[in-house]
């Protein structure tokens, strides 16, 4: 394997995701963190907007036109859906790896994403090269992939929840799955709003994008892959008074012959060779991922009502961004998939 | 209407129904309640063991071989299952009007019981005198009850939310239901346990029960008379980082015909007398509801999947537990059903 | 006592002192709340606002100019400082009894006002008339005042945790008091912002306003009255990750003299008819007094160090706002001080 | 530097600062865990206590008299006091470094032990070679310690807020320190109890040991050696509802000549080549250090009063257990003090 350092770039500081990237790439080995750019914070240091970093990195936030392209290898883009595609076709041909945070790829096509995004896409063309970043999925394509758009946090616990169900070949009604999600505040981002106000979510609890959101097409399309027919799922997302991480509750009627070693071994060979992938005994608890890139799946069987129950928790900023992301530069890098994403979950 | 007032006993003041009947009844214009038992804290100040009763209630607990029992109509039973049934058995002859919030009594039969809640039942013939205290189904039996078994904090969101489509006769498949519940801390009672500890429970979520729920035989059998036909549903609890509050969302497929317009209907019919029932025309919050008697429902009809998805909210302690005592307790005294019960629910 | 039933009126429907004043005027016996203003969501319901009020209070929302004042007994004004002011000149001469949750008329003078708030006054002849709504220090100048000036939340505690000892006439240093004190995010209101935003204070707590706070100003003023000198103390406020609480931390040095018994004298004879004030024998929670307009109170003596250390727990939305607001409307309208403010404590 | 690879063993697996230690020890270049004991669990796997380790640290837990303990370097004991001083004995000639981060050896005394401990202590002659290991003070004794007593939490913030001043040789009055002091639940142990019960906790806030909490004298001992006087301070713990951190504001009075400038400049020097002690610009939030080892000061001069306050921020389950415990490690084997400790804060 390489040993070579590569120069990496952050282009939005001010989010959630920006942060943890550099949270995780500042211990990584092989990554030299060069630059991390922000419009509306130009000029203040990077930890002006971020306390935990004084001292460890008050690197200068530069705006993205300062960027010298020709320096960098890596380009991660923290941005939200909208802006993203502007940045990926202005350094398509730059050379340079893209991974995008955003949802502005992450669908088949710019047909479907209008639809569900309600916005025109300026740039379809990337469509034609971008790969979905899932390396439990496509880590061949990824690999040797110039533009990875990387997964949807609630796709991220939901796709590896019903992934080895609908790869199996056993008969299963593939509009029959419902998904129960429940993600922490961070997911909404870190934008003030009444969502976010901490008086509306402490000690409260909610369900919304009731049959709306927009992760729901995702979960279908890269489900759609596996299962090789249409999917017409139920997704539904609510709001969990915690900082980090989503913990999906998944559902399958499975008519005839299933059992609970039988799914235990589905599950076990499906990611057999998964650094991040945790097959639990028992229903894991999202705190038991915090600040990790670590997916827990527990599928369990109920014989009474034949239905597969799978219950998965990650941390939707490292497991579902930015982790995520970096496990994608590694693949993208060919360096060790894991390096830099072993951090022990941090509980309590 | 009557004006009496009268007199009123709890049995086990240490738990939180126990401190929330008090804090209900205190104020109830017909209400007076002469005596509050404990075994373990006989001799204390009931504001010793519940401090925000300093100055308010600062009753002297006693034992319950203490009660004159002579001198009570009324008596709850905040106890746990298992203790209940030894009291009732006691009491059966008393001519007080009993109200156990305990699981003791919910059940058709002591045979389901023993099933479920694993241990025998030693006071078989009290379900043969028991009404399933669930104002909204079973009224005019609770009025002239001896014994009301008050429903469990879950099946009281869950039944609320299926009730109409149980009833309407439309065509459901029975078994097709599937109840995704979350519930706050306090649903796990008072007594300090891995489970209550903060550490374990802050800023954490995860699911419980899965499979096993003893609160999903009692939802059976409650939708199961609606729809005149055996029902084998599936019940997800999870475990919300909040002190109080139950959101349940409920997921049934049904074929044809179905609109949102037709849904709305369906609920503002079924309720349309009902005090504490709120249909909302959008997804309720648990905080919407603290410390109340209401119950809000959102019956969604999902188009694409042909599923309709109904989100209920209660404040497990209220309407979950005291609240909905009080309200039996009204009705089986022949005063007015919401007397003591319109406070506001406090938010934030 | 009178039993008429007074006309109310609400300005400032958005905030979270206007939908408190809700919660309790709505049960108060004497009380009809007749209109509420917004300018900002003129034409919608209060429910609309505060969901917890749905069924409840769907009155639609009126502009301040739409007010029939010839109409109104109390006019509540829930607005925040700076505005507050231009409607108090509006109605001087209105006959209404006005209440005013704002800042802008608790000083002593304009001038002190400007020198704190960092802006102009633009009624400074309010200054005359109005009375500071603390009724255990000024019952008797509430009940005929045309203006109060409702206190502050962080005064309200840190006031009532003082006063005995600065109006005991034993030897204090009047600027030795340290004042110690940790608020709920809902003192810093319902708008969203980066203070607010819920992952910025969930599992966090911090110092702000170190020495520069406003209320510093208020608190020393009061207690100047008191102890007939000048008064100069530090009072530092922290944010807790709650909803609502106050819970104050004094700390004052006594040579000679004082002991345990001699301080809990002090307190329970300065407080001795106050209906909210409780003197508690161990340090309170907030807790044990949210939702509700108990001030619990409790002093400690330190002969090690020759300290006393008051702790004030306080709901700084209820006797820290609306509810010390009501009773003061109760002091001015000539009925029961405690009408409609004797709500138990909602714990958990 | 030496590249040596150290054998460590952990005594007392099931708490927090088991847990702790094992996520710091796991990613340490020249460590190797090879050993955990536990009586209550013994042959429990440290992954079955801790579901966070699930795949990352499945060792099998061993009594502690299984321990061979010539073969190991290094011995943390996270244990209770009264317990840990029996094991002190035990292996006081082993040879092994011992760090105890129990409260045992804190103190320089048997007899001021036993005063604040209220317990007998059985192995006094450990205090004759006991280090107390706050490294930013005893850095050069901790390098030769064989056993080092590992600070408490409320003293590690507590003692680096005041040590510059009370060094300082600048008039202050020993006696005149306040220090207010506001923990994480994660501070009174993993052991489930009332105090530790979510709804005891959540959304809740209050004081507790008033006047005789423990650590008041552990501060006032260290406080003492820098000033060269007896000191009797007044120290007031507070229980925070988050899981982890400490903050503390602390006051002191100076009379005559600072300035905010001179301040600053006293901690900066003062702290001057410490790696984990950052003197911030602004109040610093628990949230940013947590999971870290930083400690972060924030020294303001409050002019008006003639006060200084300083507020410091840390993780108390690391810079005031795990962490510290492990820099003390690398002092007494001669690594990189800073090794294995340089995580970033996790926030959000």
């Amino acid at each position: 394997m390489n040993t070579k350092t590569y120069r990496i770039g952050i282009v939005g500081a001010s989010g959630y995701t920006g942060s943890e990237l550099a949270r995780i790439l500042i211990h990584h080995p092989q990554s030299n963190l060069v630059a991390i750019t922000s419009e509306s914070h130009r000029g203040k240091r990077f930890s002006d907007l971020h306390g935990q970093f004084s001292g460890i990195l008050d690197t200068v936030l530069i705006g993205a036109d300062e960027l010298n392209t020709g320096d960098l290898d890596v380009l991660f883009l923290a941005l939200p859906h909208g802006v993203s595609m502007e940045f990926v076709k202005r350094w398509k041909d730059s050379g340079i790896k893209l991974i995008d945070l955003s949802g502005d790829f992450r669908l088949t096509s710019p047909t479907v994403y209008e639809e569900w995004y309600k916005k025109e896409h300026t740039f379809p063309e990337g469509f034609e090269t971008a790969v979905y970043g899932m390396p439990e999925l496509h880590a061949q394509a990824i690999r040797k992939a110039s533009l990875v758009a990387n997964p949807g946090c609630y796709p991220t616990a939901s796709i590896l929840s019903l992934a080895p169900l609908f790869h199996s070949g056993i008969g299963i009604d593939p509009d029959g799955a419902i998904i129960d999600a429940k993600s922490g505040i961070t997911g909404a981002g870190v934008k003030a709003s009444n969502t976010t106000h901490f008086s509306n979510v402490n000690d409260n609890f909610k369900a919304y994008g009731i049959g709306s959101h927009r992760h729901t097409v995702e979960i279908q399309e890269q489900l759609s892959f596996l299962v090789k027919k249409s999917v017409n799922l139920q997704f539904t997302p609510h709001l969990l008074p915690v900082d980090r991480g989503i913990l999906a509750t998944s559902y399958l009627r499975i008519e005839g012959g299933m059992t609970q070693q039988k799914l235990n071994a589905l599950y076990q060979d499906f990611y057999h060779d998964q650094p991040f992938v945790r097959i639990r005994k028992q229903a894991p608890a999202i705190k038991e991922v915090r600040g990790s890139n670590y997916a827990d799946l527990f599928p369990f069987w109920d014989s009474r009502t034949n239905r597969a129950i799978v219950i998965a928790a990650i941390d939707n900023l490292v497991k579902g961004a930015a982790g995520q992301a970096v496990h994608n530069m590694n693949l993208m890098l060919g360096v060790d998939e894991s390096m830099g994403l072993l951090q022990v979950p941090m509980q309590p």
